[in-house]
């Protein structure tokens, strides 16, 4: 048989399990299970804390954090990304629902899996469309703008569980205005308690390390203690809580947290919630995706390992399927669990299935010891999270860099906060799209002369370069369409109706990787009315694709002048023109 | 005074008026007048026409034809383009207006001013802002698509008028449907005259002006006569209507049209109004704006004029404004029209006002006289005007040209016959974008070597070229912007990890037009991990403002190579590195 067997490796391709499993032995598996043992503890007050952030039961969290790992161990090609419900996704879940009105706690819970159902089928099918590169559209300025501003609205939303308030809103002043109404009615013990955790955890995160690296103990170890900071805080609080009765108090609590396996789940099929959710699912599809892959790739990059980003949509497609029919809501590779599963050591996405084993069985044993664990905690577990996405200086940079990065920045951030996530991320894309277009629209054209004694060509007002009154030479610098088609137009003819000697126009075409269909049209114009005006039109330089491109047409049989391989050649043919009317400058 | 008398130059800017009056003698007056009188002659059934056309009393055809002409007289700098109801915008204007319902005249009425208003208004913001460019996300193929759909739309929406019976919609199924399901009702007198008409304007198209020069007729009488032909056909068969009384048949007649000046007008300023309308009015005014600039500057060419594209926004504002006080609808310049008015000897913008008069004594004197003229009689004229922009050949030229410019214009044609023209138009640009989007999401990058004995360098692929192992040169045709900034980090990082000798890895920048901070970020990133697997990255070619522009960040300091002017330095530098394992292959 000296075929190959085709259909083998496509298979293959779609389930990257059948790769690594082969070679899996002992050595890989007790790496993985440390890993997953490390991510475990920091799963569970995180899934808890993501899910009250999504408006969800907190049991939901977990839920969340089982099927959707295993689904990914199958599916998924990074060997150390870690899946479950993330801060921002969770955010935009609650706001996708919030802009539903629903109220019936079954009915919110059956559109966050319908909604994870919808995102992880359009995930599954842009994989099965290889549109991995979609998410390039995306780009990195507006996703850093897009980051900062929910996780200050993130941070924002939880200062109501660390005041003991209710308070509601999708942007900044709607989350603020709420808080300050209702600050009255504040409970001293839950802020008492919120803010010793918070600060806490900062001192954790910050401080904690260095302290345990000085004391004399191994960085690994310190990196375990520090990563545990939070499942201290909870069982801390939780003790104090049970212990005080705070909840008499007025201390909000997790309460009664379901024991068990994940309930099977359907999604729902009504179009009307389907319709409602549509856009909410693409926004978080996309984010989702951006948000993983960029972490997976950035963790494969430090063991020259490459990931599929065709075939992450697949495995994170699965993984929210999977959520949906698990009682759980959209998911995505997490950057700090990813990080902490990277350092522990994880060798394959088996990690993850271990993780799942975990966080099943703190679903099947622990909750019950959940019931005192406070609001508050979680919600300073989530505010010293997402702090850390904050990042202003992106501002700073792009502002260095160029107006039109800056403008897609700040606007990213000024609408998200203002607007909420849905509205920031739509217009994030569309400003990025919009400012491209009108950048494109108004190519640089340069008027280029020989640079004396060689055979290359610069801007005339750049450099001291030679030129001929009756050839005028334009160096184009940007594919030609629709969009800067006329702008070219106007510019040479602009140039040819103030000088008179004017014979030839010659177009240096080294930098134009396209012409369109507009462009050809308006080529074949701008020939026709040099040719009224006596002079004539050539092209140097043109690239293969764009020469072959422009042969399909009728226009080089009618251009006016010719097709010169290299800019010199037009200037040796047309420098000395016999057609200019001053024989004595041509001659110079 | 040695300053320039700015405010002055700028105030002659936005009143051109005040340019050509100055020189305004009898000789032009006279040129203007005689070209007036035909286009009134021209106007008067046309405007009737389209007021129907839009669902509109036909004397608001009239009205439309009056002071918007003085408007455009006094602002616009086109010296032949003929302003007033055009077929396209008098579909949208009905594609408008039936999308809010209205059953009550007077509604519609003041609906179709509000649209004249508002598309005047985006108009004069445009141009004072000088948006001029933003014409140019019409693509070519997307035009020509949206036209030739629309034409044939029109030409199907007037055959209920021909057959005798009631029809709606919107696209070409639902009006299709619409009349084959009343054909029963349909009204063999009506039909008969419709078809004659029909065939008579078909003839006098094609056949009359043939046949006047064959019989010794001077070029521009024959012209005349055969623009005269519609108002023949509706002297003809409104005499045939009125002589036989056949509205008592049931053939619809035009009814009666009030006489007098037209009347003055207030749009609505009802919130909901404008925000129904706003999408109707924006595509409106962009698609009038197209239309009209393409006409002005094809006939401004012919004479060695230009028009002033922002301007003409301002020109196009103002007559719409016009319209929306004196009981109007959305106007535009209109091709056949302007050609007319052209041919005609029009030498200044004042051939319009003088038409305007011609108008107002129509509308003064005249309507009487159209009470009997059949419906039947302008839907024919609309047919044989509209069939001719009909022109499915861009479709071939398209696939000859670019399967994307392909794509482009089918999807244009389908949408627009599919799901009416305002989807049309709208998804025809957005699936232009979105085409051009994609297509420079994967730029073509080629590997170069040099050519023997010269200092070019060109593809391997497609020359023979001397290169090197050690040593990689690719060669990038496109800017690079978020949406392929990816793209090119994973092909080189692709093209390295395959090939183990690889020391240096050059990016040929010559066409690299912009590198935008996604793209900066994303070298970055490739830099340090070539770095990682100790490849040097080096530039060359790289343009002036592009080397400008990354000054401005850290990455030529973070650079593991250098930045080359021209590829051939890079090649002398590289091509004997002596850190090449095999030196005998460096050397060679």
């Amino acid at each position: 048989m000296t075929r190959p067997p085709v259909p083998t490796v496509d298979f293959r391709r779609y389930f990257p399990i059948l790769t690594w499993a082969r070679t899996y032995d002992r050595d890989t598996a007790s790496a993985d299970i440390l890993a997953a043992v490390i991510v475990t503890i920091m799963l569970i007050p995180q899934s808890l804390a993501y899910a009250l952030l999504a408006g969800l039961p907190a049991e939901m969290g977990l839920y969340a954090s089982i099927l959707p790992l295993v689904a990914y161990a199958v599916f998924g090609t990074s060997r150390a990304l870690a899946v479950g419900p993330v801060a921002v996704i969770s955010l935009m879940t609650a706001a996708a629902i919030g802009n539903l009105g629903l109220s019936d706690p079954a009915q919110i819970a059956l559109a966050a899996g319908t909604l994870a159902f919808m995102s992880g089928a359009m995930l599954l099918a842009f994989g099965l469309l290889r549109l991995g590169a979609l998410a390039n559209f995306l780009s990195h300025p507006v996703i850093a703008g897009f980051i900062t501003a929910s996780g200050l609205l993130i941070a924002t939303s939880q200062l109501k569980h660390i005041f003991g308030v209710e308070a509601h809103g999708h942007t900044l002043i709607e989350i603020l205005g709420s808080l300050f109404a209702h600050l009255d009615q504040a409970n001293a013990i839950t802020l008492w308690m919120g803010m010793v955790t918070t600060g806490f955890l900062f001192w954790v995160r910050k401080g904690l390390k260095p302290m345990l690296l000085a004391q004399g103990l191994g960085p690994r170890l310190a990196d375990v203690l520090t990563k545990a900071g939070p499942v201290a805080a909870v069982i801390a609080t939780t003790l104090l809580a049970w212990g005080l009765d705070l909840n008499a108090e007025g201390v909000a609590i997790v309460g009664e947290v379901p024991m068990g396996l994940p309930p099977l789940t359907l999604p729902s099929f009504s179009p009307t919630l389907w319709s409602q959710l549509f856009l909410s699912a693409l926004l978080i599809s996309i984010i989702g995706f951006v948000e993983s892959v960029s972490v997976a790739q950035t963790l494969a990059a430090k063991k020259r390992q490459r990931i599929e980003p065709d075939q992450e949509l697949i495995g994170l497609g699965a993984s929210n399927v999977a959520a949906a029919v698990s009682g759980g809501y959209p998911v995505t590779g997490g950057f700090a669990r990813s990080v902490v599963n990277f350092d522990a050591g994880a060798e394959t996405p088996a990690a993850g299935a271990f993780t799942a084993i975990g966080i099943l069985l703190a679903a099947l044993l622990l909750t019950p010891l959940l019931y005192f664990l406070p609001k508050a905690t979680l919600a300073a577990t989530i505010i010293v999270a997402v702090l850390s996405l904050v990042d202003f200086s992106i501002l700073k940079k792009a502002w260095g860099y160029s107006s039109v990065d800056f403008i897609a920045v700040a606007a990213t951030i000024a609408l998200t906060l203002g607007f909420g996530v849905e509205t920031g991320v739509s217009a994030g894309v569309l400003i990025s799209i919009a400012l491209h277009l009108y950048k494109t629209s108004r190519p640089h054209v340069a008027e280029v002369g020989l640079v004396p004694g060689t055979q290359h060509f610069r801007n005339i007002l750049r450099h001291k370069v030679e030129t001929r009154p009756h050839l005028v030479t334009l160096r184009v610098d940007e594919s030609l369409y629709f969009a800067n088609a006329r702008f070219l137009e106007d510019y040479v003819l602009n140039r040819v109706t103030c000088d008179e000697p004017i014979r030839h126009v010659v177009l240096m075409f080294a930098a134009v990787n396209e012409v369109d269909m507009s462009a050809l049209e308006t080529l074949e114009e701008l020939n026709r009315r040099l040719r009224e005006m006596g002079i004539s039109l050539h092209l140097s330089e043109v690239k293969g694709p764009v020469m072959d491109r422009l042969k399909r047409s009728h226009f080089p049989d009618d251009l006016t002048g010719r097709v010169f391989l290299a800019q010199y050649d037009a200037w040796a043919a047309l420098c000395d023109d016999r057609q200019a009317e001053d024989p004595s400058v041509a001659a110079q």
